[in-house]
């Protein structure tokens, strides 16, 4: 492919100016958020004591195709955006296969990944709506980081409960959020109700994401001034993560670049849904036919052996029901190094999109995701995220069909993030000693008995 | 200043060809480095059990302006370069200041720093002489991380000794580096006679650059096929690191941005003096004039306090001798957190630039250094890492002069990297546990004493 350079930089002229929301182009919408006491779909009035309005409004819209970005979250944007669309040439030559691969990185800012696209989205509506600040949860760390930055920015203030096991083991994270001014707690604390009961009930316990979520919407609903903010999963989020795939879509324009397969790691699907959605536009409709593959761990299949249903959206069953594929709120993943997709469930939009067979999904064990993530890091240059490196692993499958097959395809996947952090996973990696786990139908059976048996 | 973009990002075809040596437009040139027996110059001769052959032609090269730079390299600076030149808008608007602020990001690859720019050609010129690896020593670890990269992508031989203390405070770079399939070996190890001595003499020490840098230079030159590389210091590394400089230059004139101050760190002086080395080439040639200021932490006050003079560049005593402003080899700073400019001596290029008044220095404390880059995180996004926000610091003091005098100057400073692995150093100043250590003369005094009393 002569003429495109190694890596694409639009102009900050480029960047587009309006979010893309695919619910517009889908014929079926996506199930809406329902009330968990009424079973009713979530209201506008509903939401407000947990949610900004300006995002409920944006969560509730399945018409508007294009959302105008405000001017203060683009300048942000400029900060760290457009972000590069790199042809992995050294990676085509190793393999060396007939396809073309492409991938878009997001991981060229502070918060090592593209949760920083929606972060800023959020603060900056809480801050428009005279807020003091949100509340979260994090995991991994990686959404905490860029909402601390975000919330920097607008001068608001950031508290996030950050699951005891991980405040713990990565420190590093913790003190990126608390360079920003952010204050972390580990979760659960005793700062709230649920925190203290379960510190009660479970003396000793390490977190669990659920009850951290739970922590976050109690203190943002309970005081003055504050919301929840949430990092994935949710309509808007999706929405803001569109930025990811207008920009890919514009660089292949610009340079006349046809993706056949495109593909994304999933853990609640706020990547992948944002790189797919223009394309998934264009197929809807009519306009042009694409493969999309999600990607997700082995450990945690909600696409490829979850059910199609309604399920809480956390553990502990304080945030609205959400139909989607899940494994059940009470599904524990094994211990994965990706802990970005050790999420149970998946966002309605995406959910709705596979089970209308229009993407597929792929799941992948661990240590192959590392050999793909080495051999990727080794001569692409960027040491890649656990997560982003499950992306990386079916590109090369697909890499090595094409030269079985001596199909020339074009292929682009999302490289969310750098792997800094995460080296402990590396460690375990480069000593041999990572292993795979792969769920029984008994150990999920136990997940899917938890699902409400709920029929709208 | 309109019309420039945040980020300017230069095309892949504005990749400047050829690197500048500065050496070429010097009256004086830089003082030779010396055989410590014969204390004569070091000839070509003399290095080549220790150097690659083409590196020390560069190395010796005083007249050669500008030397091509090889395709194979050119290819690998495309997957991270041109890096961007950054127009700092909101550090402008937090300072309130009439100065014009950008910066020259060199971190966004795996390595975190611009140590990749010459790793990459060190690398290359021993796999094109047919060597079969290379070793190095690191402290903090970038120039480890850069190297383990280059010597990945050219399939050759890497062999690391890190100083014991950080092989195990820092595992995270050292799994950066073993991912990249590095060997790292904990330095004093057993494996070289002078780390044998070294444990023997003492018994648990945590050894110390000079002591590591010795183990890679007996490593390299008692094995077949082996040559040992240094990351900063030598002319070669200034001239690798001068496409810093000859891009900046590009991007300025492109956007006729006329920097009236460049500001960089200096540990070794290799950021700096590829960041000024073309600018200092216009300067030389009369063409313009510019106010350069070199950086370092107020407990490694090479420039500001130490002696120009010969001096032996290692702790261990195999190295050659350079001519520099130096603390003497046996001076030890105290635990500041920029690990990368805790060296005594200096580039002989820069000492001799300063030594001539055509460059000035400063030094800070290392708590007002942290404060400059939680105010340059908080507002520009990046976190920045230790040695680079020494640069931060004395730009935005030059900006906050603006301020008070009115005056709307253009001050471009160099960011080398990022502080992902430094977040113990942030911890420590989050935690207002950080402590400043200024040397009293009396510390400076024992380390001048070492300096070896060389007239030539």
């Amino acid at each position: 492919m002569p003429n495109i350079p190694y890596k694409i930089y639009l102009d900050e002229s480029e960047i587009p100016s309006s979010w893309y929301n695919v619910r517009a182009d889908m014929k079926t919408k996506p199930a809406p958020l329902i009330h968990p006491a009424t079973l009713k779909p979530m209201t506008f009035e509903d939401m407000r004591p947990i949610f900004c309005d300006e995002l409920i409004k944006q969560e509730l819209d399945n018409d508007t195709a294009y959302i105008k970005i405000p001017d203060e979250i683009l300048n942000f944007y400029k900060m760290y955006r457009p972000s590069p669309l790199t042809h992995a040439v050294f990676l085509e030559e190793l393999l060396d296969t007939p396809a073309h691969i492409f991938y878009k990185f997001e991981g060229n800012n502070t918060s090592g990944s593209h949760k920083l696209n929606s972060a800023i989205a959020q603060a900056y509506y809480a801050k428009k709506q005279g807020l003091k600040g949100v509340t979260t949860e994090t995991g991994a760390g990686q959404w905490g980081t860029a909402l601390a930055m975000s919330c920097s920015f607008f001068k608001l203030d950031c508290k996030v409960f950050m699951v005891k096991v991980s405040y713990e083991q990565k420190p590093f994270r913790r003190e990126v959020m608390r360079t920003y001014g952010a204050s972390v707690t580990p979760s659960p604390s005793m700062e709230t109700k649920t925190g203290r009961a379960i510190n009660e009930a479970h003396p000793g316990t390490t977190g669990s994401l659920g009850c951290a979520i739970s922590e976050a919407v109690e203190v943002a609903a309970s005081t003055e001034g504050y919301r929840y903010v949430l990092g994935s999963v949710l309509n808007q989020v999706l929405l803001h993560q569109s930025i990811i795939g207008l920009e890919t879509q514009a660089a292949c324009r610009k340079y006349n670049i046809k993706p056949d397969i495109i593909i994304g790691c999933a853990g609640g699907g706020s990547n992948l849904g944002g790189l797919i959605s223009p394309f998934m536009g264009e197929k809807l409709r009519g306009e042009a036919d694409y493969k999309f593959i999600a990607v997700e761990p082995a450990s945690c299949p909600s696409f490829t052996r979850g059910k199609f249903a309604y399920d809480f959206c956390d553990t502990g069953k304080v945030c609205p029901m959400a139909k989607m594929y899940t494994l059940g709120h009470d599904f524990i993943p094994s211990a994965n190094h990706a802990g970005g997709l050790r999420y149970h469930g998946m966002s309605s939009i995406l959910s709705e999109l596979y089970h209308e067979g229009l993407m597929e999904a792929r799941s992948v064990e661990q240590t192959s995701v590392f050999e793909a993530a080495e051999m990727f890091a080794r001569v692409e240059g960027i040491l890649p995220a656990p997560e982003s490196s499950h992306a990386i692993r079916v590109a090369i499958d697909e890499a090595l069909k094409c030269k079985e097959t001596g199909e020339e395809k074009t292929i682009i996947f999302g490289l969310t993030g750098t792997g800094y952090f995460d080296m402990t996973a590396y460690e375990k990696y480069n000593n041999h000693e990572m292993t795979d786990y792969i769920p029984t139908d008994e150990d999920l059976a136990k997940g899917f008995a938890g699902i409400p048996n709920v029929n709208l």
